[in-house]
């Protein structure tokens, strides 16, 4: 593969051995060294090099994921932690060797208090799995980034996904965690209350900081009543500028839109093909209202009306819970969808975020861009947010197609700067954003994240080379 | 004064002496020393001693606050960021001598992006000019604590008040910041996005963080349409807890109020005396709903039906503006009411958070405390959030009554701990609740905090004293 070679990754093996060996007795057959697994939890879902952690403990509770830091750390051994493998920036890879903390056995759901709107899992639990315990209480937690993510990967990276324009990210719904320091002790960063002005903000500090700074272990998320009235939509233009433009007009005029999802005209192609949509092969916005009765019905008609006053419609309601299940399900199936569009091809996904009066405008762009380089690469977006994803498909192995991507994706990334806009909206940095995080945020930020790293992590041993070099 | 004696601070006297004959020689009569400026810079509004910084420096811009910080950080002299002086925990006193620095001058509202929902503004900014500029293009700022207070001290402090129910607190309002650090550069925390997972997240570290970490220099704020509708109304019940115990099922139904706001009676009498409501001296709520006419009619029917449950109402519609606004102001007000029900007296004023389904159990215990100590202490809260207010009125000289209010707000501190909620829901830490944080957030926390701010502010200027000690 061009992109995928192994990268020379300065691992000090005899210190890993000792670490592994220690691991061996403390764990059993709970730590795991071959290579299939190792390679399963590198990296598996994106164009970014397969490099292999030393070995998996599987966890089953904070007291193991204290043993396997404190044994790391006596030998300067980097730890991963790993929830699903579904992040697309590499931030499962192990560039200096060391251990991957495989959460999956670690999905207790710790407490549910209803009476609070919110509960306590362990990192383990993914999306799904607390939305189906939820159901029969009337609850449900909003975030979903596409993939059946595990919530302790989400919060790390600081997840979002197609409700974030209503509920908001990972950052606004966790009200508090625990996680294993570098030294081995356990932090809690806040109570349950619903707010608090108690010091800093280690909550946020940790959400979004993608194992750096330590390894999550419990996590308290906000829930939400599932709503009396949920309706689904789906709406033409003759435009993506069109379909943005309707958006923009949404937002600005307060209607509280629970999703409002840009899938371009090559999308809207590939989803047909894959989930029997038979949609019109145009710009096409899904939207999802959430309210009562009336609320619902009364924000559609509005949206409705806005569409098409931009020339889009018409307005088609998916009122079945059938449907309406078949469109979202084909939403999120969006990126194997445009697999089939070339077989044998991967996706090269990338995401940036800009302010949403920028959106058409760079859309667009990004579309002319596309066009010019000959690529296949459909666009879709929570564009609510300002955000949306382009999949590049390409052939791994030719090195020309790999490199043309890679520009796609770096001019991608500088428009979306150049617009006052983010790298990334909710793929978090990993290895793959790492060059763009300097110019989005300049020296002063990159030169206090780094401060606060080694504050917390002095021999970086958490999850090093991911989001900033530490000797740039 | 029984409290407010004057503390023994070790300030390097000769330190101070050179850093403000350079500030005078870089800022001339924009630096004041007189003792009476000085010490309305000190704390004015709590039960705190006064301690006054050695100087104050009016800024202009970020370049004055950058010569500021470097002058003092060449002479290891603290620097304390001024507002308006309205926090309460003692956030801009003095205990080390130092500089204060005044953000009065900085008041410019430097952007309106009008589209994209959100503002740039200087820390000088009062929430009440933001809002008056705002109004003719629709738009509004809803994070309101009562004082008009600054923008900057609102979000240094993480302030929230009566619409946090619905918009959150600063810490979900702030989309950036700048903010000149202890080494003198300014650290640009993100972009305009709406979102973004590209590193830490360095804007909510600095929410919160009272000025130890760095002086905010500008903030970008997310900002909302005013609403189609709007409408306020008063709802009487028979005790605190049925007061509680309705707003918890309107939480829980998810209607969504923008404010819900408890009196206990003895605040409606003084709210009575003080703003001529009128009102009966019964645990009341005061409630306002955003949305269109429709959405706005229905959350109050609903509120209605859930009031009429718990033996609550009637539910009495302020729907004309002048009423609307005499209702809100009675409930700004409620501390200079408070003041009138004992002439002489001040108010010793706290505040606590807690999970909402102990809101009532910890209102109902708190004012048995009250009853119990024999206090005049009446209760406002922002109980949407299971947040609220004690003031307890107090005669200053006497060190009896000064003492009995000390362990009020101290067992109050703990109740709360031990309902799971915070010492502070939105006055902040400051020096008042220094003592409760260790509790609250343990150990490992606190150290993480600590080892935050030495990487962040290694000689400790930075506004030192404040939230926790660094040399416990």
């Amino acid at each position: 593969m061009a992109i995928a070679q192994a990268r020379a990754a300065p691992v000090d093996k005899q210190a890993a051995e000792a670490a592994i060996a220690e691991l061996a007795a403390a764990f059993g057959n709970r730590l795991v060294t071959s290579l299939a697994v190792r390679q399963q939890h590198g990296n598996t879902t994106t164009w970014l090099p397969n490099e292999p952690p030393d070995g998996v403990v599987f966890a089953q509770n904070t007291g193991d994921v204290q043993t396997v830091v404190r044994i790391c750390a006596k030998h300067h051994v980097p730890i991963i932690p790993f929830g699903t493998g579904t992040s697309l920036e590499g931030h499962v890879n192990a560039p200096f060797g060391g251990v991957s903390i495989d959460f999956k056995d670690m999905n207790r759901i710790v407490a549910v208090h209803a009476e609070d709107l919110d509960c306590v899992i362990e990192p383990g639990v993914t999306r799904k799995q607390l939305n189906e315990h939820l159901r029969d209480q009337g609850l449900f937690f909003p975030i979903d980034p596409g993939a059946d993510a595990s919530l302790g990967g989400m919060a790390a990276t600081r997840a979002s996904g197609t409700n974030a324009v209503r509920y908001g990210t990972m950052k606004d719904n966790v009200i508090a965690l625990k996680a294993v320091m570098a030294n081995g002790e356990v932090m809690t960063t806040a109570r349950r209350a619903r707010k608090s002005s108690a010091g800093y903000d280690l909550t946020r500090l940790m959400v979004g900081s993608e194992g750096t700074l330590g390894i999550i272990t419990e996590l308290t998320l906000k829930l939400h009543g599932i709503p009396e009235a949920i309706a689904s939509a789906v709406c033409p233009f003759p435009s993506v500028e069109a379909a943005c433009n309707a958006t923009i007009m949404a937002i600005q005029t307060g209607i509280p839109v629970a999703s409002i999802e840009l899938l371009d005209e090559l999308q809207v192609k590939a989803s047909n093909a894959y989930a029997k949509l038979g949609l019109k092969e145009v710009p096409t916005l899904f939207l999802e209202f959430h309210g009562t009765e009336s609320s619902v019905a009364e924000q559609a008609r509005r949206f409705a009306d806005i569409a098409a006053d931009v020339g889009g419609g018409p307005f088609d309601w998916a009122t079945k819970p059938e449907d309406r299940t078949r469109l979202w399900q084909a939403r999120h199936d969006a990126y194997w969808a445009v697999i089939q569009l070339r077989p044998g091809a991967k996706g090269f996904a990338t995401d940036v975020c800009v302010p949403i009066s920028r959106l058409a405008e760079c859309v667009g762009e990004t579309k002319r861009d596309i066009e010019s380089m000959g690529l296949i690469a459909p666009i879709v977006g929570h564009v609510g947010d300002g955000n949306f994803h382009v999949s590049v498909l390409i052939d791994m192995d030719d090195a020309a197609e790999c490199a043309a991507a890679r520009r796609f994706v770096e001019r991608l990334a500088e428009r979306a700067l150049a617009m006052d806009g983010t790298c990334t909206g909710e793929h978090g940095v990993g290895q793959g954003k790492m060059k763009y995080l300097p110019a989005e945020h300049g020296e002063p930020a990159i030169a206090a994240m780094r401060a606060i790293k080694t504050a917390l992590d002095p021999a970086n041993i958490m999850n090093p080379g991911k989001i900033f070099a530490m000797n740039p």
